[in-house]
């Protein structure tokens, strides 16, 4: 291709190549999100939709129904689609975990009110549904509603599973799959079936999805103790001051002592959390090999993807795809 | 039919017609409520889904698809799509409410928190979808769309304008349509689409749901001011306190005099409510006949929704409509 690739981001890259396309979606964003009785939609969701982050559901969508060779429109429409719905799962996380910051920004129900980031989700959900009825496809909503109520499983599970440390790393995945894995792997599949690929191309593009979706979170949360501020938008240690079980935390109970079992119970079962104890979880995870069996775990997901993707055809959006699944983990590295 | 139905309330009667279709209908709810991985969703929603109210929404489509001569098995899926449609939003609700008791009984954002009503609701909501799909309708999928993005609508606009006084009478009934209404409306279209009855008959049946909606609600916000608190489960007044703009304020504030303005503006619009201010309240309803225009509204649209009845086929069942549209005011009366 002539291009550098080491030079630029494998997601800037793809942001290039869907320029037009990713245009499209973020036109039809603005105009679904529009409400005409109610201007505190707008007002909601333009503070979270115009916050950004890297469109990275919408552009597997686009990805994966670019590679199957897909022309129209739909791809469009189901890119928003995804996008309305992590948008609305955003918003309803953000009143579940009582988050004041959210894309380095003060999030919606700090700015409105708990009732707003509630109701906003909803409508948000409900435009996501009528976009994807749009399509006129079936399986497309089949996936999706299957998506959905994996999503809200997931975060059921963790509402409930979050601060115990009975949780093991199969409740883990289970979590981490309806958190994020679950609309990665949508996200790429319906872009699949909208192009009428074949079952086995389908079947690899949500497996891509799903891994990577999986290897991302893996890594999102060793990032949260091992990322800087500055890199990520989030606090190190958030996790462990909101009492959350990831996999490091999760690794390193496993193998604690009797002292350092009651030190997981104190702080993260009963969250009496005192001076130095973030320092502590971090020897601790440390001591134990947690971060590097973590990395190591996300690794293995981030190979799982590359190797869906063998059953693809050649294609330079499969180049892509490979290249932004090495990237997931490099920025934990 | 030999019966004395004077003696029986309408719905009593449709709840016997259809023991058999409610039965599958209430099993069907159970199954799908179930979760293998997080058993806090059925431990909240069969607190819910068993205390019962009248599964008016059920029988709706039950009766919309029997009328219009259904065979099969699809309508007591959409049954139980609105079933979990209207119990998803009840979950939503109160945690925007901030309610404590729903039904009689402790609302689950009292007995177990805001995050378990928020995504138990979205777990429902997401329940519902998959019901909707398996009846393979595309204009189905696209009706509950509809009627999702109108009752999200129309939530949103609650919030916002409920303690303005100057919320007009044409929001309200925005707010009605979102709140009711919208699933009503969608309960029967979607009886009579899944029926293969014709476009007129699913526009009549679609109008009878609006009508009827708009009517219940209507008498509804009457009912909570001149409602017995035994016969309603709800204390006189609710809405007063709770600062929500319901018709008969909305009559008595266009009506009002400077210094009633202000007394209005003070207990509504800022939420300084002192001791008496219900009495003087209901008085002020009262002097300006506001119950009784409300009533006579509730009245034209129950009137509305039968008439619309009489572009159907005579049929027992939509006998039974008829009988349950004058039930609905015979309440207030």
């Amino acid at each position: 291709m002539g291009l550098d690739h080491a030079a630029t981001k494998p997601h800037e890259r793809m942001n290039a190549r869907f320029e037009g396309k990713l245009a499209s979606v973020s036109a039809l964003i603005r105009e679904r999100m529009e409400s005409r009785h109610a201007p505190r939609i707008p007002e909601v969701t333009a503070h979270l939709v115009e916050a950004g982050g890297k469109r990275l559901r919408p552009m597997l969508t686009l990805a994966a129904a670019d590679l199957s060779g897909y022309v129209g429109d739909h791809d469009v429409r189901l890119a928003a689609t995804v996008e309305f719905i992590h948008t609305a799962t955003l918003l309803h996380d953000d009143v579940v975990d009582e988050s004041a910051q959210r894309r380095g920004r003060a999030t919606a129900n700090l700015l409105w009110d708990n009732k707003s980031s509630v109701l906003v989700g909803d409508y948000l959900f409900s435009r996501a549904f009528q976009l994807m009825v749009e399509t006129g496809s079936l399986r497309v909503l089949d996936i999706l509603a299957n998506a959905s109520a994996t999503i809200a499983e997931g975060e059921v599970l963790q509402l409930t599973a979050a601060r115990d440390l009975a949780t093991t790393e199969d409740i883990y995945l289970q979590v981490v799959r309806g958190k994020t894995a679950a609309l990665f792997s949508a996200a790429t599949e319906v872009g699949g079936v909208i192009a009428g690929a074949s079952d086995a191309q389908t079947a690899a593009l949500f497996e891509y999805g799903d891994a990577l979706g999986i290897g991302f979170q893996i890594a999102d949360d060793l990032l949260d103790f091992r990322g800087d501020a500055a890199a990520t938008g989030k606090n190190p240690g958030d996790d462990f001051r909101e009492r959350k079980l990831t996999l490091p935390i999760i690794k390193a109970a496993a193998a604690a002592d009797a002292e350092e079992r009651a030190f997981w119970a104190r702080t993260i079962e009963k969250g009496d959390q005192r001076d130095g104890d973030l320092d502590r979880a971090l020897e601790l995870m440390r001591a134990h090999g947690a971060f590097e069996a973590t990395e190591a775990e996300a690794r293995a997901w981030i190979a799982r993807a590359k190797a869906a993707l063998e059953a693809l055809p050649a294609h330079p959006v499969r180049d892509m795809l490979s290249d932004l699944a090495d990237y997931v983990v490099a920025r934990v590295a």
